[in-house]
């Protein structure tokens, strides 16, 4: 068995953007476990993030999380990024966590805080402007924690609000990717828990503003995949945020705790045309290495994503039709199974040895030095994490 | 403590409609357990929501469901109700209990049983004619069981097609009322699974299109208070199925399994202008009495959302806007838990005396031989159910 | 690669029971749909389970559902069953049909109920006397809709009492597999809700009691695994019940929702040594077919148990002990992927023509007309389903 | 209306302890939100303590978690609490905030690791001996965050021999209590991810051992009450964590998420003989106050949890006994909404007047200044928090 050569292209043209908190420490409320080698700067991130790419060619770009990654230059940090072979991506916004948001930010009751945390969105698109980034994600951890606490409306209008100002500060070509999130940390509300929300926020403020699946925000039994289809149809999904989770947003690996629905995803980005690069799809990863070593959890990470669209390229769309139209449910569901049951994993080590990568990531990176290089020189100064 | 005129107000022209069948019987997949005295006709049905009303009024309503209440003269059922004190309310079109409906309805591969299904729709606004009927519900049991039974995408293709086909035969002043439902009986995907996916097929259908709220039909941890605020202010929330869940679509009587949360979802109808008549807020109950007996189990729901809707009244809402801004999250909680615990029976009890009601519709109706009556009389003939 | 001896003998040795019930129609509470050619009674049912076993080579047994698949003459049945090539296997008792049923069975607040339930199951072990059947499973549908509605403790002691008295019956080597089921039809309280009440209550019963895990019987994010590697542990894993679902208690094929999952379920049983004849260890579907035909259906079922079971061969155990004493995260995670994203498909293929089976069950069936034959040939007559 | 005597005596002498930690700051993994005047020490912490059951009459002891209340001298700490009123409860091992305990503690690959988590554990019932307290409670943040990352039996192993050597420390009246939770912060299993683990290794350990169950602790849909009903008639609940949550851990004050289960709870406490002393029912909050003040938010924790007891004892248990074994569904029910729905507020603002104590605890800790009292004085040093 061989790729067909569309599959090959596509697998190619692939990209998939590391972010640059995935090598910082982090940890749960609980405690975060130190590990060696963590970068102390923005600009140990990228190199970091560089590794990755080096060893599986597809991960070209690496999000910045601001003011996690404040810089004084940003240019040159985008220099830097081109030096190492990678650029800037998506700007993060971080609106939770300075002690003004106990009670939300751009939500809050508190006009003051709010145009505090509209001032930072706006620095975030100047931060765009200087890395030449198209993506603005927004993600708020607005919400309340108790029944009563803040008027479930009034917070919608000022969000709106907020949205407003930001769109109207956007370039040509710069979007707004809006992310939801079931609950965590607000526990009682949200302001956006859910695609719709996301959604009908998007449709208001046009074209420039599109949705962000994370596929660890959503209710247990959600069908994440119908979502990205639904989004594909309206031409509002704007990319992904992935990672995997057995519970709640547990960040781990994307692809670690359900494989199968990582390639039933695929399956649908493949089918709405979400591959195709006008189709505006942004693949990032969103994750955070609690317990295992850093740059080789971002490494299996984007592996997982490259087997998975490697799988659902693999699926026979006219066997699959011709299924679906007979009525034929065990025939059309099989064909799709045929695809998951196919070990894609010799198909990509040579697809990587054709490109002249190793073929195995994994082992590449570990053989490379770099974990003992980093552990080595990182000493001193204070290693990255989500509180800096 | 006194209600003030205003809320007794609100509370005296709330209208909740029944669904004709909660008073036929109805079970699970493992069993239906028959109960004595159940109608056998529409106009039996009818006359069982005629004793709800005469015991709570405030039920003056009573949904159809066709073909289960399929009758050659609907003008006539409509006189009957009139006779008894009632009116026709929603009708609720059913394409999921036909052999053809195997694999979907509207949303089938097979363009005959869409086309099919649609006749039913359209059939079911001729009885709205004949009725006078204003609001037409539509619920689809569509779906897959296994991935890749079916085009995700194709099905929301044609399903938009059906309900376009639907908004262009409604008269004026006629509404489509979108339901969703996360699961069952499709087990892998549903057409239309959440609010959002409700919400796009209005948006595009126009003015004559709003989304229902089934309580029970929501993944485990959804706020459900939150899409009833968000639906009001986006002016596209039609009404409420109302019922209660444990767990999934348990369909038990609503407010039974999680009071507080019924409270919560009326303060946000009451904070967003959803009790005024011309809000246009259906306020329905659907949910089926499996082991309890039936026009009880109406009364008792009836008055489970007249106690919240009180409540809700009670909600001091200047003292919650104070502490709301004052962002004194206690506090603010404080106020709406106060009314929740205030005991609003004997407040309703006095309120139903002064209109000339028994104040304990429960007791009234077990002591009006009803029950006795209708078991003695009904014998024979086939007891109304789900399936006809 | 191919298996090793040792693997192939367990694959060999394997054996799936299938449930006389997946050839009998079945659906939802919405709506059940007929298909063609399904069976009218016990030995039609036999025969189609009888199919299966041709075509896989490891389904040599079925297991009864009583009274659905009540007879006269149970030695004859199993007669007939061994002339077909298979076996009976566990009796199933039903207490949960009868209009007696409607609060319940062996926990009725009503002695009268309870006796008779008791009766019911009482008359199970004398089919396994004459059926030759080592297992009674027992799932009792017992539980409350409403908060107060019986009393919780109360209901566990008249459970204990009924299970003791069962106990009491069973002959030398027969034993009782008692199943958990967190709802439905309960939908407030279910008896025997989770693996320990269950576990509780074996134990009490002694040696011949152990607890049945069905797959669709948990609460979102239960980590099925974990309950399978502890009772295996404890010693009181007494079987399984496979099917799979997205949401609820689906009853869709096992393997279809999450293959992963299963996986991990039998890389826990491998790991307990729960393959071992000795470990005394049912492995048993128990799902429906509502939509898809039912033999394929079961086919493919147990395909896919065989599947992962020959993947969870494959974990190389000494590789993962290592890695797993060296506290290597991604290490140990890697060895079990490596084993579950290999394509068995082609070994296991091989290993069928090895044993003159055809390599493809799923093809034989369609090539073997058998659908056609009794489509044809099972007209007239009342075909089986739950309800008979 | 008014208490019987006997409800006024089981009110009076119910007891909730409070925790220590929730008077320091705490928060989620994205931001710990500090307050004014957090204490810095124990002793702070316990003057707290001491406030609370100043106004509520019904807190008088506090329990101490080690380390972050760790002291030189515990039976000067202990006399501290006499002084102001209040005693040392339950101690609380903390395994889980150490770099060694990055795999787990009593239960890591380690055996090094295992010892020191298990020396922690001795130490705890040093702390005991020295603060005369009764229960050492015990959580565990073992588990694993991918399959396969350890050996799911293995780590029974070691946890159960960890446990065997705490029990045999444990001084004649001293009792481990075992406590349970879904997830968090594994994310992939937990050791002791539910009551019936818990239940198993209680059995193994003998008498001194006994379950808690933490109200957050469960999967979505698990009828906690159900659980402790359960425990009781086993004779193995050991105590409450109370809380609430709507999703998962939250932490939040209990009854505030859902105030009919907390209800129901407490019925089944009461209906299970739960409220006697001799029961051995430890009734402990656990929970933070990550944005509402915490002195307060214990106030009101320590009230929900009276009010529901309240309710609970209002039940009128011959007639829900009588309507139980008559079958009456409804009828039954509604014996037990009725006190659910009483306003018990009134009632308990009465017993307190009685007692000497402000009828508003809530008012007269507002009005008592400590609140600025300590914002005043508790400036420089290290706000206590989970850290520390």
């Amino acid at each position: 068995m061989t790729f067909s050569s569309d599959v090959r292209d596509a697998l190619i043209h692939q990209e998939i953007e590391l972010p640059s908190w995935a090598f910082g420490n982090s940890g749960t409320r609980f405690k975060v476990f130190g590990q060696p080698g963590v970068p102390r700067t923005p600009e140990e991130k990228i190199a970091d993030a560089a590794q990755v790419h080096r060893h599986t060619g597809i991960a070209p770009s690496v999000a910045l999380h601001i003011p996690w990654d404040r810089v004084d230059d940003y240019a040159a940090l985008a220099h830097h990024a081109r030096d190492l072979g990678v650029r800037i991506g998506a700007i993060n916004a971080n609106v939770f966590q300075d002690d003004d948001y106990r009670l939300g930010s751009v939500a809050n009751p508190d006009p003051v805080v709010r145009r505090k945390a509209l001032d930072h969105l706006l620095e975030c698109v100047d931060v765009m402007d200087a890395t030449g980034s198209r993506d603005l994600k927004l993600w708020f951890a607005d919400g309340t924690n108790y029944p009563g606490q803040d008027d479930i409306r009034a917070r919608q209008d000022r969000l709106a609000e907020a949205l407003a100002a930001v769109r109207d500060r956007l370039g040509p070509g710069q979007r707004i990717l809006l992310e939801y999130k079931l609950f965590e940390p607000a526990f009682y509300t949200t302001d956006v828990p859910d695609w719709g929300t996301a959604y009908a926020h998007c449709l208001r403020l046009g074209e420039q503003a599109r949705v962000v699946v994370d596929t660890g925000h959503h209710a247990p039994g959600t069908n994440i995949e119908f979502i990205v289809a639904f989004l594909l149809r309206e031409g509002r999904l704007g990319g992904f945020d992935f990672n995997s989770r057995f519970y709640a947003d547990d960040d781990l690996m994307v692809g670690a705790a359900d494989p199968f629905q990582l390639f039933r995803i695929m399956h649908e980005v493949v089918r709405g045309g979400g591959l195709a690069p006008e189709a505006g799809i942004a693949f990032m990863l969103d994750q955070c290495h609690n317990i295992e070593p850093k740059i080789p959890g971002q490494i299996r990470s984007v592996l997982n994503v490259q087997e998975a669209t490697a799988k659902a390229l693999l699926v026979d769309a006219h066997a699959l039709a011709a299924a679906q139209s007979a009525g034929d449910v065990l025939g059309a569901n099989a064909v799709l199974m045929d695809a998951y049951h196919t070990d894609v994993r010799p198909l990509l080590a040579e697809l990587r040895a054709d490109r002249g990568l190793d073929p195995d990531p994994m082992a590449a990176y570990a053989a490379s030095g770099h974990a003992e290089k980093i552990a080595a020189e990182r000493v001193g100064g204070r290693p990255a994490g989500w509180g800096a």
